[in-house]
């Protein structure tokens, strides 16, 4: 097909279900049409549109941070869960629990303005590489997706993210990245508080998490933020459940996906035992309600941008 | 001037000052000129888009829905604050405290799905008149803003609602009234909770304010919703103040602007000493700072669409 609009994903049903979905309702005088501003999609971003193994890459981004940080708290060498963290032991950071995790993200993610903030992402991702494909992570953002996301925006979709990790994190890449503005990054956050500092008012990072966009968090985050349902939404592990169901549920044409990370050579293999991204329940539910597994192996050509150069 | 874009706007510089600055910062190669995705307008909505007197007309229908409940909640007869909705005397209504506002908020606006409640609204708004005006409400939205909004949305503006009130009582008219989606409505909420309900989920709507957009939580709301610094924010109230100042410390061309209610024939006349809207501390501001005070008597030709009829 000349100008394939999903050039990266293999020919087969997963393929011709997605063109077929979006040609349905975009089929103007169809029972199936779905109008442009009814035209929705949300999609997961961890694992979803780019890595997540072998942990979240907020998550290492937290980690240097800690280390960049810790001449300003001597404290944190001798003090959980920062000891874990400046030892860089991978196997022990994947294993901290979740009060740790968030003792990390508030300590590292607070105590600066909002555009303090995105200036220090801006500059992690512009100067970190991932350890093992040893490239920016910005440039590891799935070739399959890129070319899904910019085929629903062509087709009248408003494309979301909407994430268990941090909304400002994202945003600082997402518009350039995915061509998702600021304000269709849906995602977790901490607390900002509104002050004057030398007569011009800031937004301040506070060291407290205000939501944690997961699980059930996701319709109840797609309600606060875009007020609509989706009709097409994909993600990759059971916490995108609910956002799935919930999008399952409206009376419109509407499309559920869900990424099988089948390919540990070009990327990871993991799946129902995974701590990161665990893919089970959601996956009997897909199987028995129909929804589409796109299996990475087999239906993507292409994994990274890079493999096409 | 012919398709004047303003024309419920009096001729002088006000008018002048709104044109003039739409005109600078679409013009391409120009110092002023703000690309698309960056041209972010916010509005108030009560007393700003619509009227707010002799209270907001949520808390009417707040309190229509205490006069419709009560058969199912026949204490309510005997308790305060709904003993005072149920005697229906408006001054005592207004002189409600925050803790009674709430109590009646939360206990009207929850124990429905989300779908239920929207429903309650709309048809609330098709059926109840305003009773100095003898319109409904939707019919009392300000034509010289609804001009306004269209005229920034022609020129590219992505026109946000950024209001007290709750956002999902705002969602139910402002596509249709305002032109401005569901997506671009942020206000304040109550809680909602994901259930399945015969194995279909839903969201429930909780008896918990989640949270109130109101002066410092109108930037933080911002922040959070959009992402990005609006180059532009008109409201009427020192609720405002945050959004205005946030608003006039971008780098960029901006305008603040603020609706000054001095025409008590045709619509209300109130400003520092009101209960509701009071527009006190930043009415000085905005003289300080050079903001648009727009003055309703001198600057409006028209007030209501149905003038014009």
């Amino acid at each position: 097909m000349s100008n394939d609009p999903l050039k990266s994903w293999s020919n087969g049903f997963t393929k011709s279900g997605i063109l077929n979905f979006v040609s349905r309702v975009t089929a103007e005088g169809t029972r199936d049409f779905v109008p442009h501003a009814a035209r929705i999609a949300v999609f997961d971003n961890d694992g979803t549109l780019w890595p997540e193994q072998p942990t979240y890459i907020q998550f290492v981004f937290a980690f240097d941070r800690v280390n960049a940080l810790v001449p300003k708290h001597r404290e944190w060498r001798k003090r959980q869960p920062f000891q874990t963290v400046l030892e860089g032991n991978v196997e022990a950071l994947v294993a901290l629990d979740e009060k740790g995790l968030r003792e990390i993200i508030t300590a590292t993610h607070s105590g600066m303005t909002t555009d303090e903030f995105s200036a220090i992402v801006t500059d992690w991702l512009a100067t970190t590489k991932d350890k093992r494909f040893k490239r920016f992570y910005t440039d590891l953002v799935y070739q399959p997706m890129l070319e899904l996301l910019a085929y629903l925006q062509t087709n009248g979709f408003k494309t979301f993210i909407v994430s268990g990790a941090g909304q400002d994190f994202i945003r600082v890449f997402a518009d350039k990245t995915y061509c998702v503005p600021p304000q269709q990054v849906v995602g977790s956050s901490t607390a900002t508080h509104f002050q004057v500092q030398n007569s011009s008012p800031v937004l301040l990072k506070m060291p407290r998490v205000e939501s944690v966009e997961d699980g059930p968090g996701k319709p109840v985050a797609i309600n606060r933020f875009i007020g609509q349902r989706p009709i097409f939404a994909f993600g990759n592990s059971d916490g995108d459940k609910e956002m799935l169901e919930w999008t399952d549920v409206g009376g419109r044409a509407r499309f559920m996906g869900i990424l099988h990370h089948t390919d540990a050579d070009r990327e990871w293999a993991y799946d129902r035992e995974s701590d990161v991204g665990r893919l089970d329940k959601v996956l009997d539910e897909a199987l028995a309600k129909g929804w589409t597994v796109v299996d990475m192996k087999r239906d993507w050509n292409v994994v990274f941008p890079f493999e096409e150069l």
